[in-house]
């Protein structure tokens, strides 16, 4: 029987799945061709040429009259491989890839940012021409260590209106918020050190905290923030390193800290070494600033920091870090040596699109059309009984909860099939507690103007 | 006797060193006033002020009627502490910080990359106005996560030329060179793992490595490529798991990689577990191009990378990484993790850029220039009695030898005094063996047109 693609690929598969879970180590030397073809039912043949590809891919080699063995090196970094197993479907790094390569046809109420239509287009484009016109220096040299001091002075000015005292002299500009985050961890964390995290929080900083290799805990979080005897017990149990929170508006939730929440956190923080970073990306979707931590707390223990990427453009990478006075020199030399200078560009370009005068009001209309459309999302899942959580104030996002306890994930999986991408709650949850939740994205539920999500959903949710 | 402010900040200084040496940890009860002031020899007024402003900067705190205490938390990490104390001179972070934060007016003769009018403005201006009338999407969107597809097949159409077979699956885009060895290195490397440096090479290697916590092992570098005897010794002795090098035109040497040297590095390195970074930022000086390490191996344990930072723009950041294609899902999977999607805007500018025709022209100007400057700033150092270690074929640095064993990093405080940045060879240097060399760009000395720096050296010479 001639082999068949694939029962090539079943085979090559079953040895990819073992070189990766360490049953077979650098060096191991594979079941021979016949073995290997009486052990899965198949023809020596179809094996052959499985291993030949393996060969060629150079997942193994052959030595003559001996064999085929594992290449080495030791197997890098595997990110799906660090902590528990998770399925696919709430594998924050699956869940990434699906929104990030997604085509246009394909619905994204699990994704986490606005359509590419409702972005700051028309500022985006004003700045850029704008900067075409710049100073030679700005166009081709690198940023000062801590960047471009016109937006650092920018945003020193932009923290007050949350009550936030930041000198320039005590901001960082990154490439990116993620990167911001990422610079910070590098900055406190080791290995196996404790980071507590809202249950459920943004899914990627579970992603990123993989990478650095600590112990992730969670916090299980309220309308009003995070539970404060979960989180005391928790200080007490595990002497955390970090704390990582979305203040203003809460990913996933849409919750707000309130006040008292705030200022009990940072009371119970006292006499610990726990850090506070305080995510700040979704500032500008606030109709009324809920509190930051990192006022009440003088920029003492908390570090703030943002990004543009959810309002103005994802396209053009910038985030920034306002850190208690004693760390910025620690954490500049940290991003000398893992990204160098940085540019000025993209923080010129933002700054620009940022104090031009359509940007207010790029965000007062967006704001409107949220606070609509979360009425119309709202009204169109609690009609296949889909329920809210909390009503959030404002954000695109809101967390709901399926009927009857259905598993989100097989939900998603299905949905995927059909052209929907979800969000299933245990991708968020540490304590993976929240399999019947999904997230929604008001304004990519808005996209969905022939009802096609709904129906889809309401298809797998019967068919169930 | 009135406090002076040098007095307080010696005793400021004196407990800041004794926190970072870890003498005083967090929680640790300060010396009283009184005792300090004797210890010091100082009057207690000062050492209360110098308390109090140390207070006032939070490093410690004062508990009513029991003292003074070092504030927590644990402190994060100090590169600066890692690793063999250096002086201040040959400390790679200290130089990055000269170079990116001195002003117009101080002479640049010691930074690492070209003057800002040497650049590709009219480029950059081109392209940012030609993408301010590209695509929304192009504007506002994460790129997918390998980075824009068009600019992808253009570098793997381009490395065809230096023989180098990859294929765009295989290309990942960063948000810069820096970044793209620290993904490669957060991959594979663990803290304890031995890394081979060339002695000397970049720098921002060292720093790099130190945010690692790895055990960079240098590895002497001839005019051809790294010694092989010595190569060879500490792949038996160290196991290293990655070698980082630049094999087109080596930074700090100028020298290039030789076809001989290249191949039997290579074989050298077969039944190890060496991966094998190609860093090539500086391909587009050269005239000839020299042999790469990924074209004879086939990108298969050699990673290759590389930036537009030195010719186009330091100020849009864009480095892309080309790498065997077992290991391009666990990197793309970190760089979600570490830096999310990435956008899509700096690669569409700089791909403008690379493709616009005046890009060649610009190039052949560029090492035109080079090349005259070269002899011209040889010329000049020689006079002085500052000799080449090799005449370089391309390229903007040279490697100098001092006249009779002068010590570098002492000449590069000197004139730092007087205006002129210099790069001291130790900074360069594993093994501390580069006292009397310093690196010299020829673009940054054919700005001084009134031979300063050449006058500055003289003086600065004579007087040591």
């Amino acid at each position: 029987m001639k082999p068949t693609m694939t029962r090539i690929e079943t085979v090559m598969d079953s040895v990819r799945m073992k070189i990766a879970s360490r049953a077979y180590l650098p060096g191991t030397r594979l079941p021979s061709v016949r073995a290997q073809a009486t052990a899965m039912g198949l023809s020596v043949s179809t094996v052959v040429e499985a291993y030949e590809r393996l060969c060629a891919e150079e997942v193994i080699y052959s030595r003559q009259g001996s064999g085929f063995y594992v290449a080495g090196p030791i197997a890098p970094l595997a990110l799906s491989e660090i902590g528990p197993r998770l399925e696919r479907e709430v594998d924050p790094l699956w869940i990434s890839r699906q929104s990030l390569e997604s085509d246009a046809s394909v619905l994204k109420p699990g994704c986490g940012w606005l359509p590419t239509h409702w972005m700051y287009e028309a500022g985006m484009r004003r700045a850029l021409r704008t900067i075409a016109r710049a100073d030679r220096s700005l166009l081709t040299d690198y940023a000062p260590p801590q960047g471009l001091p016109a937006l650092r002075q920018f945003l020193a000015r932009r923290m007050g209106a949350t009550a936030i005292e930041a000198s320039p002299e005590q901001i960082l500009l990154t490439d990116s918020g993620t990167q911001a985050i990422d610079l910070i961890c590098r900055f406190f964390l080791q290995p196996g050190d404790a980071v507590l995290v809202d249950d459920p929080c943004y899914f990627n900083f579970h992603a990123l905290l993989r990478a650095h290799r600590v112990n992730a805990v969670g916090v299980p979080f309220t309308p009003t923030g995070p539970d404060l005897t979960a989180f005391e017990a928790a200080l007490r149990q595990h002497a955390p390193r970090l704390y990582i929170t979305n203040s203003g508006i809460h990913n996933p939730t849409g919750a707000a800290l309130s006040s008292v929440t705030a200022h009990r956190l940072l009371t119970l923080a006292e006499g610990t070494d726990l850090v506070i970073i305080e995510d700040d990306i979704f500032a500008d979707f606030e109709s009324h600033p809920a509190p930051r931590l990192a006022a009440l707390d003088g920029l003492s223990r908390v570090i703030h920091m943002g990004s543009f990427s959810k309002t103005i453009s994802a396209s053009m990478r910038c985030g920034y870090i306002a850190a208690p006075s004693r760390w910025v020199d620690g954490l500049t030399d940290l991003k000398i040596a893992t990204q160098f200078g940085g540019g000025q560009l993209a923080s010129a370009v933002l700054l620009a699109a940022l104090t031009d005068s359509g940007y207010r009001k790029h965000m007062a209309t967006i704001r409107l059309r949220l606070a609509q459309g979360m009425d119309h999302c709202l009204g169109g899942l609690g009609k296949i009984g889909i329920t809210p959580w909390l009503a959030p104030q404002a954000g695109m996002f809101v967390w709901c909860r399926l009927p009857k306890g259905a598993d989100a994930a097989k939900i998603a999986s299905a949905c995927l099939r059909l052209g929907v991408v979800l969000a299933p709650g245990n991708a968020f949850s540490q304590s993976q507690g929240a399999g019947d939740f999904l997230r929604f994205n008001v304004a990519q539920c808005m996209e969905d103007t022939d009802n096609r999500m709904l129906a889809v959903l309401a298809q797998v949710l019967a068919d169930i």
